[in-house]
């Protein structure tokens, strides 16, 4: 078995992945640390897991670590960087669902986050893991990159349209919805329930972190500059991500429903629906899958993509047990054969 | 006092007239129509309204609204154009939450109602209820057309930008959201709570009914063609309509700030906020105002504009006494003076 | 116009007394104080105001509140026992929302609430403001300690019953079901919509601060003891309380409907549906009123009554104002009459 | 492999045997009927199975059904009776989840179903399927009628301490709070999100069709008669039951917690939380476990249960598969190994 440790336990991805591990075949959770809850049992903090294991946390150091095959960061921003060094000399395998290493510009990355990268010099192995266009990378890496929420669905529904240049990539809008989920286990004003229940707002219109990191993969297919409009909002749910897409059409020769439907076929993850369906979060709640619809409303030149994901599936814990399988070896899909909790 | 009559009073729009009315210091509630609920208690129906009212539903027939000064239409569209005239011609004011007289090309309406317009001769006599650009002749019109929900939160976000002519009208966008209550009070499985409660989706991308009303209000401030992407979702949430607008500037030198707050000084239900702020559902829920941003993502020729109201109120029966209002005479805030329902 | 302060303006129950006293014809809210915000501009903080005030929040000391007829107390419990003794002494009619002068009893309150009481000498002056069983001393009251939200929707449920004896009140039971709002406004992660959306449970069953408070009212109009199991709930919504209530009859000849409607048929706020009809929290919402209904299932000797209220109306800044109103001399509803926010 | 049958696959618990039944190791799902949708792929209906089944559904008759090994019916209550005997005789086992089998007594069966039974003479060889008390029986049976959701929770809650005497039969009482998907996939105004968002209230209190379940499976255990007064209740979520029960000790030396860990103690599925733990809904949401707390509060005689399942996994399909596993010789927990969906 295959022997993972989780650093950062206590937070919403952390105890997905501890979800989605405790049932995974090859896998044994043997560490889970948490510098608040030392000593106290992972089923008392998440009674959701009683009956699935009997670990307690401990702290987040190289010694409680170094046994392990595979260590998940699903800590804030700014942890991993600290430990992933030490851990990749062990020759441990290091799957970061934090923001450290999506950044390949490390100027940029601290102009972002607000703080000086603290081992620059590891960027540039860190493979972002987004299976859908870098598999091959992804198999081979020690440290991956898993990629936020909204860029992972903001993403996946242009990809086929930038790759093969059906759209001018100089005016694209992501319109992106959010459940509160996404904003951790934190206490904070903000996301309380008399806060968010039955109320509906954007926020960081401004400028959100998610920008610059879907601009970079945007950019990378284009191969071309890409400028994005990206507005997040907070939606009254618990799981879910729905992300509408515009962009302009240049080639109004193309079959649209083709093109994506060709663009992932091979893709177990990733589930374009038939013309006229429009997804709905809840079909993918607790799956790893993105259902992606494509629309041309009165054949117009505006393409719209709608996309969607479980936030913390396919969009944080998910996608990084995905990307241990394609880091191990192992079936890319084992684990994660999860039906989405409709209703 | 003015007697005002309801036909349609047992849908979400007609009980929230009602709440509004009952409370209002210069009307009594004379009639209230339901063609399936006659003889019954308007309060066994609508415990809401218990100690506020007493009358009973009645048939929706001449003999029963003759009396009124002013009749409101609560009804499903293709009601109103059947009644309008008759009522009319007794000299009773009318003011139709339906769609009925809000399309000015009888056949574009045919088109997306699905039948043919009971009374075409009529249309031209109406008024398109949006008191912000509609006030004088609001105030001399014996029928009224109230904008719909996605309508009314769209173009007061639209507006300034259209009418001075710094955006581009022919690449807009509408991202709309919207709460369930938006879709009636009608026995329907995609309206349960199972299917929408923590769930987000977009619906009706091909082509929505508030499409054209929405292009023929823009076009008439714009004095040009629009070309509108408009998609609607349904939020996990009761009421309020969150508009995100996107349009592209073509004087990047405008203060956008400045221009959304002179356009809007002097209206009392239209509120610019403050520049970094974002409008929240939940602060306009119950009340009759629309809140409005706008934004200039990273300073580039993006403009998005935010803007919010309650789908009921300002969307719907809360616009619709503010025209009883201006038809009447009455101060145009009368009745409306209404605080947000936050939290 | 009569003077009120606003001490603690920044929880929900203080922005909920800003709503209804912003429209309150007889009233002017002159301080609003906060510790947190001083200089901010109250409908800064809170959106929903904008258009109703103009104030900043103050600090809360004497000096600014010494103008002020009325004030009231919308903190966190120890705060109105520091300053009350220094307003009364001023002529300022004080109405407490928070906990610190309903417990009769000095030494109870201190056990209950974790401290001791910094001005036990006041608690007897203070009247507990239930105004359908205190209204007479209210009226004559300078310090009215306004019941808890549980503790409102709880009495005016077992009080027809017990007033006349009609069930037994060794073995009550009161199941009471709230939303979230009545955590405050405070950052917590219990509170948070992540752990509080799509669940439910129960919480503090081994005993609620509000116990001893019930059992202290239950008690006065019982003339005995009464023993009452009392369990809160959580419930994913924001407002609103459902208590329901469990009795045994001791004498089964007892029409429980008339009962009740004669009990509370003078009460404007308290509302006896009619049988078979069973109340919903969001008929009260945003209203002050209670719903009540009385059923013996399967004609057996447990009575369940079911009472509703909004438990930021009601259950707080709506009762808190129908004292003032009782305190002033005005109509008992001035500024009260509020149709709840259905759907 | 298993073949089996759904007859009436369209509904919520028929998508939920689906969601469990398409991962179950040893079982094929090879017919799925519906009357209103034959001819249709099931993942059209619901996309959440999209990748992992591709039948259409057929009509619900027997040649469709003969080469089953297994059927189950997710039907409206009336249908199973009509179908079950035929398929019996072909030696199909059959796991009914709608009412038809669940009561012994027929008339009593017709009283409250408002029907009388199309096979009366099979109900006695009808089995409970609560494994938790019938395991022995349920293995041998070919007819197994899977309790309600309710009188899951209930039943579960209450077992030990009905068969161990502890407390007063006479006076039980049941409060439980249900999750809307208990309504149904049925289009209907009580269950629209409108209706049932951010609102909470009582039904059926005169009388549910679960009470005399409930009461026969606590007499058969407590062996005597059982007075139970049961209270439902509609909450503003989608999935989950929490169940609060009261019963008076007669036996107040009793050790609870130690006698509800030693009842449970062999159980997979039933799980008694630690004291002073509350159980929460969403810890057991899409997984088969039932948490438990039970409470003494201030060490009175009234005992507390706290009851939380998941109404459509524990309260319908997942104890059906339970039931399955249990027919068929399979291990108790297989494809049931289900970690609950928090947040």
């Amino acid at each position: 078995m295959i022997k993972v440790g989780i650093v950062g336990g206590t937070g919403y991805t952390g105890i997905e992945l501890l979800r989605l591990l405790v049932l995974h075949p090859e896998v044994t959770v043997s560490v889970v640390t948490s510098r608040s809850d030392v000593g106290r049992r992972v089923d008392m903090l998440y009674p959701s897991m009683r009956g699935h294991m009997d670990q307690v946390f401990v702290t987040p150091d190289l010694d409680n670590l170094k046994a392990c095959d595979v260590v998940f960061f699903a800590t804030p921003n700014g942890i991993a960087m600290l430990l992933a060094e030490e851990l990749l000399q062990l020759g441990i395998k290091v799957i970061d669902l934090s923001a450290d290493f999506r950044i390949q510009d490390p100027v940029l990355w601290a102009k972002w986050y607000g703080q000086s990268h603290a081992c620059p010099e590891l960027i540039s192995h860190a493979v972002y893991g987004l299976p859908e266009i870098n598999r091959v990378l992804i198999q081979e890496a020690s440290l991956v990159a898993c990629p936020g929420c909204y860029p992972t669905a903001t993403q996946l529904g242009f990809l086929p349209l930038l790759e093969t240049g059906v759209v001018d990539s100089s005016s694209l809008i992501a319109d992106v919805k959010s459940g509160v989920s996404g904003a951790g286990r934190v206490a904070q004003v903000t996301a309380l329930m008399s806060e968010t229940g039955e109320s509906f707002s954007a926020y960081a219109v401004s400028g959100h972190r998610h920008l610059p990191e879907i601009t970079q993969g945007l950019e990378s297919v284009a191969n071309q500059s890409v400028k994005l409009t990206f507005v997040p909002h907070l939606t009254p749910m618990v799981r879910g991500i729905h992300a509408t897409l515009y962009a302009r059409l240049v080639d109004e020769s193309v079959d649209l429903q083709a093109l994506f439907e060709k663009y992932y076929e091979e893709e177990v993850f990733v589930d374009v629906l038939a013309p006229d369906s429009y997804p709905k979060t809840s079909n993918v709640k607790g799956s790893n899958r993105c259902h992606l619809a494509v629309c041309r409303p009165q054949g117009g030149d505006q393409v719209v993509v709608l996309s969607v994901i479980d936030n913390l599936v396919k969009g944080a814990a998910g996608q990084a047990v995905q990307n241990m399988n394609l880091m191990l070896g192992l079936p890319e899909d084992q684990g994660l054969k999860l039906v989405g909790l409709y209703p």
